[in-house]
């Protein structure tokens, strides 16, 4: 009978910039008493890849520019907040009061380039003070992942880091995926037929999306609760993939 | 340990127009050895809704109109599918060579009002000649699957009928929610202090199309082949919701 199991890891601790996720999963896993199997899944919440990462920014260190100012000034948040934002950012696409949605510079559309305030200090300790970027190559923190997944444990898993995002059209923030490996991100269904025979309509399916939309309903919005989900049972063929099939190009975009 | 598990019901036969949904996911139900509980939840997709309630337009009784004419000749689709689109829809948003987004007289926004060619017509036959419209009142179909199940196994559960949506700046379907009952669609998380008390900067999570994406991964997009998802572990409290909580107000979305 076809299912798909999502698993919290139990015992996570508290990321701080050095720490070993890898290490940090096997424990987890070890905890959890899962033998890791090829074709599961490890969905990782962004905040804690980019804590591993130390993309920490102190805000007593950052002078914001005119630009910043001026966006400032009509969303009304902190002028060195949006410094930092704008450093992450390849297009700023709508400014509103309380508002600021980007093209992040990875290609992701989102509200602040995913920046957000940090709970968690360079040295560990709670504070307001720092703020978290993205990972910096999320992609490449899911090879990684993937590549000691494979050499601690022999099976062949994918990876997704996720992160919530606003929507057009639809309120309410879901999982993404903005990094994928071993895994689609997209899952190319052109020409499959239906039972009937008939060519389908929809072509592609943003599989890595779906998944990390699911861990995300598992993992809750506290910070570090359940960063670190496992998934048995995706019930399709795994190939090399990345978060980048999932960026709609921007000239095919009509909603900008 | 946290986990949520889905579970496709085995057994779910080709769904036509009449067919008794509840029955079905009870016979289903059984046929995976599972015992309903208080907060499960049923994510059904729209097709087999659709089919039982009959939704379906014979191709050969469309005759469309100017509007239809004009827009066909633009999307190269044919007008009078054009026209059973434009019979659900309240405003047409984006027209191109193979593509129409609509807002559908419900208020998702999707490409051609959710309408698609049907693999069965009203007496079950394999055809071509047919066209499936969403359910008439997803939230209303929920809440009877729901009360239904209440009364066959007296198990308070939510029901979600989900469909595959594509979305403005990323590639790739997924599914979300287009109708609700029993559970909340958009969980309210504003002022729920993070582990160092600082309020969250994440207000709402569409929590129903979370759901929905998940079940979305187990399903496959073949059209009946598990239309019909169990899930077990939603960790969150239940309230009554509807599918119209997800949709953003026109005067508040930034991106039409």
């Amino acid at each position: 009978m076809p299912s798909l199991t999502l698993t919290a890891l139990p015992g996570i601790p508290l990321v701080r910039p050095g720490d070993d996720l890898l290490a940090i999963t096997l424990a987890g896993l070890g905890a959890a008493g899962l033998t890791l199997q090829t074709g599961d899944v490890l969905v990782y919440a962004q905040k804690i890849v980019s804590k591993a990462e130390g993309r920490l920014v102190d805000l007593a260190t950052v002078v914001p520019s005119a630009r910043a100012e001026e966006l400032a000034a009509v969303t009304q948040k902190d002028a060195r907040f949006i410094e930092v934002v704008l450093a992450e950012t390849r297009e700023v696409l709508r400014v509103r009061f309380n508002t600021l949605i980007v093209e992040h510079r990875l290609g992701f559309v989102c509200a602040n380039a995913g920046v957000d305030r940090s709970n968690v200090g360079p040295h560990g300790e709670g504070t307001a003070e720092y703020l978290l970027m993205l990972p910096a190559d999320p992609d490449g923190a899911c090879r990684r992942l993937r590549d000691g997944l494979r050499a601690a444990t022999g099976a062949d898993v994918g990876v997704i880091i996720n992160d919530s995002h606003g929507r057009a059209w639809r309120q309410g923030t879901v999982g993404v995926a903005i990094g994928v490996a071993g895994l689609p991100a997209l899952l190319d269904l052109r020409g499959k037929p239906d039972l009937f025979d008939y060519a389908l309509q929809i072509t592609q399916v943003g599989l890595a999306d779906e998944l990390a939309a699911a861990a995300s309903a598992l993992m809750g919005q506290a910070d570090e609760g359940r960063p670190i989900i496992h998934l048995r049972g995706v019930p399709y063929p795994f190939r090399e993939g990345e978060a980048q099939e999932l960026i709609r190009p921007r000239e095919m975009d009509m909603f900008r």
